[in-house]
């Protein structure tokens, strides 16, 4: 007698509940909730006027802004999917992306078009900027009052590094799940504010936006990275939590220097990839409250999150599974014994119903009891604490043995001289694959080449040893700062 | 490829993801989710032993205790349906609703049946002790990894103020929404620790079980109300969070004297009935954070909360709706304008789908579109706070005018003198009926009828004023302690 399978449109039930409470922080700005709805609302009957239609599916190409999160919530209250689109990308990738999902419309700013010309070109007709939408009349329209959870709520394009990008289905349940695991491990606090200075349109930074609704707490908004103005909010209190990469981590903790945080600094969540044993030493050391997390686009944000009481004895694991979901290891078919490596699969409401319209990749990525399959690679100790290994399509096979590249590169870390690394397989007639290793070394210090083949051989198999030695001044990466390994073995003949 | 209409057993996951985390303080004994989970396994299989299957529903007739809560945990383990029993009963009362329910089985333990010698003989060939469960062998069964949300975990008979007393159906969806509903406006802190000294067998104690599981927090449990107890427990840190109802306030108010609060303890969370507005004040004086709700056990435990921010300048209101449920005010089949009072109507996933086995009650109770007539009386303000005025059950209607008891009472209590007071209609050749107030004077205190009659004359329409004042040594009340008016009606001639 009830309809279990919808919530209400988290907005705005939010708004009538606690309307005062501070909703999103932005430069000079605020926003209470019932701000914030009253201007999505507004939003959306602009967006209306202009013809946007519920069930319509529309791009979104913006930087972090406050209006960024005003027209997100106004997209949800006409109750169109929204395609969210990396501002990183070139012409062609977004072109793709927007035809890709059948987006009817596409809205950005006149900042970021400037760059994307062709963009402009293409979709002159379909364009739409904040600054014409602000100006717009509005068309009276009725807000969508409870989200199904089976329903679209967000696109969002995974980085491809083999192939082309594929569309990642996210419902209004995965968003929920997700928020609501994440609740039952990090807990609630009256006087929380989550610090977002990740992209919006990533899940790390849309989760936020979800569960500053949910939660009834407000988003401190950045629009882009600056160690020094966070390090100044964290230090005075105004953020209880924030989310970040490892890459800001090291950043934060070089600028902070010999200053601590507020003790109402409760929760820094590291997503993003593996994070090295040093930093989450030196986060230990000053006390900085570290969870360690596991997740992707198609968990809808971390799917396992290492508790506070675990953060000393587990370090390096990426926690349990959070409490709705489910994860696997699978070594040739088989569930892997504890510690043993293999592929991570997952499970749960958090996850995606698979991706945009690629029935292959559905076929090949999820079973046919519904778990995903990562192609992460990791394993998971005695009492279920995950640790992740390496990604899957980095696997190198050499003379029949599998090598991991990060278990290379952590020992190559651990050398005070070395700031980055990556090991690659690069094809070799003797042996199949070989390892090669990329490495930077830090400015101003010298290593030889000899050191870091000692050290291998100190801590590793023979066969993991790396077969070749090339120094770079910097590493490729993709948009979203992730190696390119593969650009990293085309540049490298055959040994 | 999910499946979103699963939950983990909370029990099991808990246990899991959080070992070591004290689950239960009872007496001298603790217990951790590993423990818990060890002994309530054992217990499901020495119920499996005993015959005990999937699916049995099984009559628990237990007070608080260890064990108790080991049990109703086993019994979502082997997938059983509980139906609670209130120890307050008299056998004929629950023999109707063991035998209404359908009971394979009943477990109680030696102590409560000593009173109960003409349960145990009907029931002696399905009748097991908890002393007997513990010398039972065991038989290894297969627990229940996830729960259904459309399952029924509990079954709780309704009071029955009118006719027989009435199942209600429970699923595993209530309790995880209700409990959903109330973590996102009480929060969850680390250190939280839950204070149960209400039953277990009615939805404030059992809900605060299932959010211990669920929140991975302690639940210190209490066999009785003890105020002096309960106050050192408060004031020493060693609770955060208390469910209370009315009558207890008042004991633990007295017996706190000049004495304050330890300043962890967050939330004292007060249903079951209206609260009296001095006794609120007293609390706010005192810096007690009173949470005011309002629930039954149709909505698995409360349905609206007023949240911390509106305790002071909304006084006297149950709230709002908590994230995931619905309410409305209905007045002549039409929705009520803002302070208009009428009927409390309500919707959610927290709310049960109906009565066991009672479809005439389904009918009347429920609207079409999934909406349960609570027969309460109460109004929203503007704002959409709630406020409970009365039972519509006890609603008089004097002269086409509809005369609400608890308006007259509020009245009456303002008299230092008067310890309790009940309004009832009594038929009336003229008006149809008319109030009538039974009141109990506190102790050594004198108070004469002339004074209360203008007190009412003073503060109310003519209509309202008592058309008789009785004076008696107490109330009748019933085992939830709720006032019987119904004996008070009978127990007068018509005027």
């Amino acid at each position: 007698m009830n309809e279990p399978n919808q919530i209400p449109n988290w907005l705005m039930k939010r708004a009538y509940l606690t309307p005062d409470r501070p909703a999103i922080i932005f430069r000079n700005e605020r926003l209470t909730f019932r701000q914030l709805f009253e201007r999505a609302k507004t939003f959306a009957e602009k967006l209306h006027y202009t013809g946007v239609q519920k069930g319509d599916r529309v791009g979104v190409l913006l930087n972090n802004q406050l209006d960024t999160v005003v027209l997100l919530h106004s997209l949800q209250l006409l109750g169109c999917q929204t395609v969210l689109l990396n501002i990183r990308l070139q012409d062609e990738e977004l072109l793709f992306q927007l035809e890709d999902s059948e987006a009817m419309i596409l809205i950005s700013n006149e900042s970021l078009l400037i760059e994307h010309r062709k963009l402009q070109d293409v979709w002159i007709d379909r364009l739409i900027t904040l600054e014409q939408l602000r100006k717009r009349a509005q068309r009276s329209v009725p807000v969508v009052e409870q989200f199904s959870m089976d329903e679209l709520c967000t696109i969002m394009y995974t980085s491809g590094t083999t192939g082309h990008p594929k569309g990642v289905l996210q419902t209004y349940g995965n968003h929920w799940w997700s928020a609501a695991g994440s609740l039952l491990n990090l807990g609630l606090h009256e006087q929380d504010v989550w610090l977002c200075a990740v992209p919006l349109f990533h899940i790390s930074g849309f989760s936020i936006l979800v569960r500053s609704v949910l939660y009834g707490i407000p988003i401190r908004l950045y629009e882009k990275f600056d160690e020094k103005q966070i390090n100044r909010v964290l230090i005075s209190g105004k953020a209880t939590i924030i989310s970040v990469v490892t890459a800001m981590v090291q950043r934060l903790l070089h600028e902070l220097g010999d200053r601590s945080y507020h003790p109402n600094f409760r929760c820094m969540l590291i997503g993003g990839g593996k994070v090295p044993l040093p930093l989450l030493k030196t986060c230990k050391e000053k006390g900085i409250p570290v969870f360690q997390t596991y997740g992707m686009t198609e968990t809808a944000s971390q799917i396992a999150t290492l508790s506070p009481e675990h953060s000393l004895t587990k370090l390096g694991s990426a926690g349990k599974p959070l409490f709705f979901s489910e994860i696997k290891i699978i070594k040739e078919r088989k569930w892997a014994n504890s510690n043993e490596f293999g592929e991570i699969y997952v499970k749960g409401p958090n996850v995606t119903k698979g991706y945009w319209k690629r029935e292959d990749a559905n076929r090949e990525n999820f079973t046919e009891d519904g778990w995903l399959k990562t192609g992460d690679i990791g394993y998971m100790d005695e009492e279920g604490f995950l640790y992740i290994i390496d990604r899957r399509t980095d696997l190198i096979i050499s003379g029949g043995e599998n090598i991991y590249p990060a278990e290379i590169e952590q020992v190559i870390l651990t050398h005070p001289a070395v700031k980055e690394v990556a090991v690659v397989g690069i094809s070799d007639k003797q042996w199949g694959e070989v390892p090669v290793a990329f490495y930077v070394v830090k400015e101003g210090v010298h290593v030889e080449e000899k050191t870091l083949d000692d050290l291998c051989r100190t801590h590793l198999a023979k066969y993991k040893v790396p077969k070749r030695w090339i120094r770079k001044d910097e590493l490729p990466k993709n948009a979203s700062n992730k190696i390119l390994r593969r650009l990293l073995k085309k540049g490298t003949d055959p040994a």
